[in-house]
């Protein structure tokens, strides 16, 4: 949640020189995004997000990401849509890194999502997953089960300073995880960063889906596994069951869950759990000291791993 | 520049509750100010800026800086307006901390400031000190003599590790400063942070003032020495003694500088030196390692310092 790189005022007029959008009547660095630098660019023309990738994120994947803007936005999902140059290239070069324009999307991030919101985001993920299916870069999901390992070799010799035993009980975990992982669920395209904080309202209505930059191809239930944590626990770390059901009825209206998908939630969700904990414990053990963002809880992932690993069925998240 | 602090949605909504300006179309942290914490929002009825004050701001000087928005806004300058609650009251609070809604002002801070952005905002700093004449609260400058006192004896004892012998040159020119440093120029309200940042711009259409959180009564004179460091200086730290002369001659086509304000200028434009160098040099010695927010070079302010040392007199300036 902060601005990495200064624009320099000069070097935007260079930048949009490239572009068709008019004069520039505000910009403004935000506190969007955590692996890139973010601005409000408001011109005669309208209203825009400027992006500046940062070095988290690898150029190579940058075609992947700008295209799947543009392929969701094309058929009708309240994505960014990225703006092309007057060369025609959505992607350029300002402050010597990667940089695009993208449209802004009005809304607000819901911090304590609601029964309504948990629906409406059912909907959207099932309809982002339809019409992911024919998109044609393909880019593999980097922080799955070998992703994990990496993850486990960087942080379980500290991550007793966390909590006394945590790093004996991750790699237990992991090594069930890895040995009963499904290979042969349904695949596409998955957001695999789908938060509160990635999906905008205006009131109970969804205006928009936003970044990106965790996109990959995966098991498509594993999205949704990720969205019941982030989405559907209460502060207490407890499971909202209505909120829950809310979410996988809506999602399952647009997007038929198969049997095989059903019956490896509970599984998925822990996968899903762990790959969180463990970027939050690395951030936790790895942040400079006194730096302004605090890094997130990681232990709030271990309780909702403990809660999936205690359940009988998907009959848990109020599934029939 | 930094969020200091998230606001919930719900909290965000109750805060607005008292106000009545239609519902939240988009809210998001920008990286604006130093010392609050500020959001844009937007709402049916137009655009905002949010602003809760964080702990640097002392509570008991918010109805100066909001009575002198308010001030100036009413006689025509591009201020933010402070919008009032239903209650009449444009403060309130919001997480625990005082807050307030200003309108947002367009346009984008000169990186790279222009003559004419120079000249543009010698005519409103004059137009700026003439409107506050008649503003009635009070607040001294904590920044002056006195205060540069307090930060010379949190820093000077490790001012050596930016700069061998810069503690006591500090020592030596802050003798020389308090000794000389005029008490019967004319006074008025300040805005003693206009730096570019805070100074909005539509092409070379001077378009917002903004970031009151340091103004105070002091010399108007010092003001523009403020200005002079901040907008006339070239990344080599050399004047621009074109930049300077705008400044100077549109400030004194609206506001006639006394004969003893410009022969005070380059004394001022010392201690305007001193006070950022000692801000800075505050800030550097004492930044947390590895914050993302880099501090300030102090030791550019030392080259201003020299500079303004080794004039004769104002003409240095370009003033005839």
């Amino acid at each position: 949640m902060a601005v990495y790189t200064l624009v320099e005022q000069d070097d935007l007029l260079e930048f949009l020189g490239a572009y068709d959008l008019g004069n520039v009547i505000a910009f403004k660095g935000i506190a969007e995004g955590v692996e890139n630098s973010n601005f409000f660019l408001e011109t005669d023309h309208g209203r825009y997000i400027l992006t500046l990738y940062e070095k988290r994120v690898d150029p190579a994947d940058l075609p992947f990401f700008i295209g799947l803007m543009d392929h969701l936005a094309a058929v009708g999902l309240p994505c960014p849509i990225p703006i092309r140059g007057n060369d025609g290239e959505p992607l350029r070069r300002l402050n010597d890194r990667p940089a695009a324009i993208i449209s802004f999307l009005k809304g607000m991030s819901p911090q304590r999502p609601t029964v309504a919101h948990c629906s409406a985001l059912g909907h959207a993920l099932a309809q982002f997953h339809k019409a992911g299916a024919d998109f044609e870069i393909k880019r593999p999901n980097s922080l799955s089960v070998k992703g994990w390992r990496g993850l486990l070799d960087a942080t379980t010799h500290r991550a007793d300073e966390v909590k006394p035993g945590l790093g004996e009980d991750l790699e237990a975990e992991y090594a069930e995880l890895a040995a009963a992982w499904p290979q042969d669920l349904p695949q596409g395209v998955i957001h695999a960063d789908m938060f509160p904080d990635n999906v905008f309202f205006i009131g109970e209505k969804l205006s928009g889906l936003i970044d990106f930059y965790f996109a990959c191809n995966d098991s498509l239930a594993y999205d949704l596994a990720i969205c019941i944590n982030a989405w559907c626990f209460e502060r207490d770390n407890s499971l909202n069951i209505t909120k829950a059901r809310a979410l996988l009825t809506a999602y399952d209206s647009v997007r038929t869950l198969s049997a095989a998908e059903r019956d490896a939630l509970p599984l998925l969700a822990r996968g899903a759990s762990l790959r969180f904990l463990l970027t939050r414990l690395f951030d936790w053990l790895n942040h400079p000291e006194g730096a302004l963002v605090t890094p997130k809880d990681p232990l709030e992932y271990w309780q909702r791993l403990r809660f999936h690993r205690g359940i009988e069925g998907a009959s848990a998240y109020g599934l029939d």
